[in-house]
């Protein structure tokens, strides 16, 4: 049947995921081999007809076109050893197209293959079974709750109202169990069942004090991972982190955050993903409100409460259970909020201008670690913010290594 | 000539200001007789060929065909007290139609015929020196900053440092001399000049704590009034008094105001009057900002500095002494703010099209000096602010003089 639909050109095309334990080997091994990232795993994929294992023999050859010698694909030891770790943590893998594998996070190019959960999931094989309670907060789409670490008191109170009421309505509150807003969201959503995507493996615990939190998590909802388990976080593994946060939810909520915030930096990927941006405004004279203000002055949503967030996403103020996905029956209608509409000033950026520009830097950037500034200066005719983006992309796919200092360099 | 042009209906038709006492008097008669508010002036005025005298005499027959016998006008006598009273107090009358009457104000259907204003406004006969310091505060258009009486410190802060550097850019600051957010708006605009538009009479101080801060206005601003000398305020003259201050602005800054307050039905008011309203945020757990918050969250434009205020409206930043109208020289740029092109429906003429108009306007006036209302009677297919700003261009660049009791001539 020849491809027609626009969609088809815009969402990635979808994976069989493993079905015995062997081919969820192969996908582990494919995915932690070197120079392999989610987006490059899913284009390996689909180029080998949707077998790991194919993909898996291919990649020497693949790397000596490319002019690697002697590449040697992740040792099927080491994807042993990273399952026995993580189901001794208690984990379980989930895989992208798994029933339970978060709908709006597939749609992504970089989605990742395989995520670690740890969760009132159920007994199911690969990933639990669909109808387990923390299931659902896997297939609804929810909400992300994101902002500074160093809160005020009142914008922990707002992160806390809003997670609870999002709860009580059905939302899953999604965040990245950081200190302040982060594991304010949380605790407040622990009722109804919460989402935390931490950035190191899935038994480590960062920050220590949220260990207590963690635990609770875990109990009523889910905690999620794309790293192998014994990752201790680093900082870059924070944005890779955020774009889950971003990918699992149809709008991100900044709470608090100041100008030049990391948060910003996740309301620019969900931006890029197609994601909603609002905010929680703040006094102009609160120097904590800057990022907020910002964002609202480009165009976000204002959010004062819980019915603004729902409101701005045409969802039920009551509380109301979310459907549930059989395995069996292919769902008839698209996932219950498909992506919305595109953001605004990169909407007009073909999407696959980054194509050319991935060349060029990759031209750019050798073994020898090449400052990031010096990058930039090679590509004036570039806007900034593109050149971030790929970067990042980049980054994520592994073609990129950022060395302490700001130096980038390739393996 | 038949008048096709559908701005026609929706601005009022100029009229010609007095040009002597006796006029003027016959325009307080009217004015103050009972049943005759601003908008039924106009409309008389307009039925009675701008004569305020014709239309006094009209009255009792008028007033007995809407079933009310032994109708009275106001008695000249009390038209007589109320000059002498308003003048007493240091104050002029400013008509409708004359030179340094407000523009964008004139434009209301229901604009103040007569305006008591105490100022710095020079010895011209009836309404002070266009080229008076203060006049310019009243022929550009301004930008109003109101808010709560009880407002926060941070809102006193704020609504400062807007009015010093709205101030400073060269653009009036207009409020209400109210307690909180008005007198610190006012008391920031002081060395620029600002415009005080009070309820009661131009003789009365209100709130009392005000009395300081009135007479420092009134020595580089103006204070506006358009009810008789002698008027304490009430309840009910506010709302008319919030009229006039928005009337006077291109846009509202609403600095703080909970909900359902006083500001916000200002800011209606001003939507009404196709003003820009624009608000300043607050963070949504202090009831202090529910009104603003919920004027952004409905589309206003959110303000955290001048600059922001300027952004929107399209004005230079950059402090910038306003423009004195040199009769000899023709300045190289039009007027920084000369009429602001929006209340929205204009701001799609191509701006071109003046050209035209002023070849039309030109042909029309000659040395004997010829009332406005006689021009715009001549130009009927012409929108009345379109063409009141081509007046204004030509006047400054010294194609056209005015002349007190708003005649017009070319030399």
């Amino acid at each position: 049947m020849e491809r027609t639909g626009v969609d088809l050109f815009s969402s990635p095309p979808p994976l069989a995921p493993p079905t015995t334990e062997e081919q969820l080997l192969d996908w582990l091994c494919l995915l932690r081999s070197r120079r392999v990232g989610p987006a490059s795993f899913r284009r390996l994929m689909t180029a080998h007809d949707g077998s790991a294992a194919a993909a898996l023999d291919a990649l020497p050859a693949i790397a000596a076109a490319s002019g690697t010698a002697d590449y040697r694909p992740c040792p099927r030891d080491q994807a042993h050893m990273e399952l026995r770790a993580g189901r001794r943590a208690g984990a379980r893998l989930i895989a992208l197209g798994a029933p339970c594998y978060p709908p709006l996070l597939a749609e992504l190019d970089d989605a990742p293959p395989l995520l670690w959960a740890l969760g009132a999931l159920g007994q199911g094989a690969l990933c639990g079974q669909p109808d387990a309670p923390a299931a659902r907060l896997l297939t609804t789409p929810g909400i992300a709750l994101i902002g500074a670490r160093n809160a005020s008191s009142l914008g922990l109170r707002m992160a806390g109202l809003l997670a609870r009421d999002l709860g009580r309505a059905g939302v899953p509150v999604v965040s990245g169990l950081a200190r302040g807003i982060d594991a304010s969201a949380h605790r407040a959503a622990l009722e109804a069942g919460t989402v935390a995507v931490i950035a190191g493996g899935i038994d480590t615990v960062y920050p220590r004090e949220n260990a207590a939190l963690s635990a609770d998590i875990v109990r009523t909802g889910v905690i999620l991972s794309e790293m192998p388990p014994g990752t201790q976080p680093r900082a870059r593994h924070f944005p890779r982190r955020n774009r889950i946060v971003s990918g699992l939810v149809r709008a991100v909520v900044v709470v608090e955050a100041a100008a030049r915030s990391g948060s910003l930096m996740t309301a620019r990927i969900a931006l890029d993903q197609g994601r909603e941006v609002l905010a929680v405004p703040g006094h102009p004279l609160d120097p904590r409100a800057a990022g907020t203000n910002m964002l609202l002055r480009d165009g976000a949503r204002l959010v004062r409460s819980a019915a603004d967030v729902l409101d701005a996403l045409d969802l039920p103020a009551a509380a109301q259970p979310a459907p549930r996905r059989a395995v069996s029956k292919p769902p008839a209608t698209p996932a219950p909020y498909g992506r919305s509409a595109p953001p605004r000033a990169e909407a007009a950026l073909p999407p696959r201008l980054g194509a050319g520009l991935r060349q060029r830097i990759s031209a750019l950037i050798g073994a020898t670690p090449l400052p990031e500034a010096q990058l930039f200066a090679q590509v004036p005719d570039t806007p900034a913010a593109q050149l971030v983006a790929t970067l990042q992309e980049m980054e994520i796919d592994g073609e990129v290594q950022r060395l302490p200092g700001g130096y980038l360099s390739r393996e």
